[in-house]
């Protein structure tokens, strides 16, 4: 019998409550009912980017659209941005801000590696006229999760727009949008939020709007302004993803429920788990010290045909965990635990990788890397 | 006892086999899996736009998203194009084109009249270098459906490039995309699809990528040539709403199995009913002879507060069904009727019409419209 586990760098395993809300009956998106659901949970999101004064947008959207909508909003023509970029998902911020014609000024932060705030100081100092900061709270290729706390102390001392990309980590790691000064932050329905894909929420800081009213590149869907003014009145500026809205006010309450500093504790917990089950079966993290709460990246054992195991356990078991990606496939695997996951995913993510791990060669003793993880979670 | 019955120009109502297919368990979408059912629906899409050689794209995104990817993608800087606005929604091409600095020259249709394919004749022989048309097929904010086959034939003629915004025109009325020689359609999932809001569908044919290859106007998230890449590998740009292309799966196969000929004669058939149903009632369609077979738009006569009449019966009753918007609102109501509807919702709807002027002190002999309607439609 097979069944389905996703343990995935998104998307995450949706709560069947959450499911449920989204087969709710159709509803007609300009009605009270409509705007009464969209307002709650525009005001919940509120409590998960952690901002009183910030406004979050809600748009239908994968992450990424999300991320052209921070650039085009936020950024004018030959604006100086600052880009770190340690993986695909910091690549992805510099390819859409040079597609607007935004110069920029990468940091190439090695894989595997977080950023060090200093080397950000020394770069803003070095340039001139630096205008933004784009950054990753968790780089979903490399595992890596960067000190935003550091990098916005940095920003801030500059007074430089901070942008960052929470895709998948925020709703799993800290990010305190108003304690720690982000002017905007991005992140997407398929992580954190147990949700499927289909929504980008973009939170928007008052300190951003300066920038935003100057901006002169090209917008209309993903137009801050339209949506600031729809937010007003309750809606967004273009149709909604409805059934996603509706199973978001589920999600979130559920999150709200739980207590936000109380989910980033479990996802610390299930993460130092994981971490150390891989440890304890001889591996070593891709990500080091520097691993993020949403996934554990790991370095697959020379010899190993990881990938083909991924496949044979996905068709034969159900459950699913991810490869490398790019130039990284074949080099790393990657376990996500992050979302609709507590104690006992982890014990079963485990007793996967032993399985691939056992079955294509490798070495190892079975139960290790399970028994460490249950040491951790039950003693 | 209240139950959901939504007659609104989108979104439709959602048959229980698409919810439950929305609803399946969340799959990784870089899978064979997901790779196949993406295959599949993309494969079924080119059906239903009537295209043999052309491609559709799926974007995670409201129509509008659809409609400035057709923009940043066909068109240059400084290009003409001549757009018929006959409504908000023809109105949105003007808009997106003018943020890109794409020239608009356009052809002002009055509220509730369709375009005379002369008169575009006459504008592009008038004015100097057109590159392209963009239309609408079915302006959902007059109830006007335009003659597509009509206009393309004259845009032909001048070997201009065609872009019909078939948001919610497409899957009710014919378009065919080969045949008529469109070069780009998009369409979004709330409408005749039978779908959530949330996806937009961009089908694009061999004859647009002249055009497409010498765009130079910004584009990320939109980009063709990106989707078109990762179409050839059986997947999106960028993560995929997921649970809405598992439900896009069912419900064109649903389109799929009644046969497209026989949806657009159904549609065809409901909305004649519906129409001759208002007309019983002694009421005047907004749009008369150009009515879409999508919604039916009437004038809402002089003294009833239609508006306050429609939402006291969704709030007592459920139903919901339409005003009008900017400035027809107060001046028609909209009663949709696409997607997911048969006979007896046409009834239903007419009866809630009734109900609506009854109660709002217009006189009408109770019944008249649902007879009306049963005649056409039973009879």
């Amino acid at each position: 019998m097979k069944k389905t586990y996703l343990f995935t760098p998104g998307p995450t395993q949706i709560p069947p409550e959450v499911v449920l809300a989204e087969a709710s009956p159709m509803i007609h998106h300009r009605t009270s009912e409509f705007s009464e659901i969209f307002s709650n949970v525009s005001e919940d999101l509120k409590y998960i980017f952690q901002t009183r004064e910030g406004e979050v947008f809600t748009f239908a959207s994968s992450g990424t659209g999300g991320m052209e909508a921070c650039v085009v909003n936020s950024m004018s023509r030959g604006d100086k941005a600052i880009v770190v970029s340690g993986g695909k998902f910091g690549e992805r911020w510099s390819q859409i801000c040079e597609t607007y014609g935004v110069s920029v000024v990468k940091i190439d932060v090695e894989n595997g590696k977080a950023v060090d705030p200093d080397v950000l100081d020394d770069t803003i100092r070095k340039e001139k006229d630096v205008r933004a900061v784009f950054v990753t709270l968790s780089e979903t290729s490399t595992g890596v999760v960067h000190d935003i706390e550091g990098i916005a102390k940095v920003v801030k001392g500059h007074n430089l727009l901070l942008v960052v990309d929470g895709i998948s980590g925020i709703g799993v790691h800290p990010l305190l949008m108003d304690d720690w000064g982000i002017d905007i932050a991005v992140t997407g329905s398929q992580k954190g939020f147990m949700l499927p894909p289909g929504l980008a929420f973009v939170c928007v800081a008052q300190s951003a709007w300066e920038s935003i009213e100057k901006s002169d590149l090209p917008k209309y869907y993903w137009s801050f302004k339209k949506m600031r003014k729809a937010l007003s009145n309750k809606t967004t500026a273009y149709t909604p993803a409805i059934t996603l809205i509706m199973a978001a006010g589920k999600s979130i309450e559920m999150i709200k429920s739980e207590g936000i500093e109380n989910v980033w504790a479990r996802h610390a917990r299930l993460a130092h788990a994981t971490r150390e089950g891989m440890k304890a079966l001889g591996l070593e993290l891709f990500a080091g010290d520097a691993s993020s709460n949403v996934l554990t990246s790991v370095k697959i054992p020379v010899g190993v045909n990881f990938d083909a195991g991924i496949k044979k356990l996905r068709d034969e078991t159900g459950v699913t965990i991810a490869g490398g990606q790019d130039e990284l496939k074949g080099k790393i695997f990657r376990v996500g635990h992050m979302g609709y996951v507590n104690d006992f995913d982890v014990v079963l993510s485990m007793s996967a990788v032993e399985k691939i791990l056992h079955e294509n060669g490798y070495k190892i003793e079975l139960g290790k890397g399970v028994s460490k993880v249950q040491e951790l979670l039950v003693g």
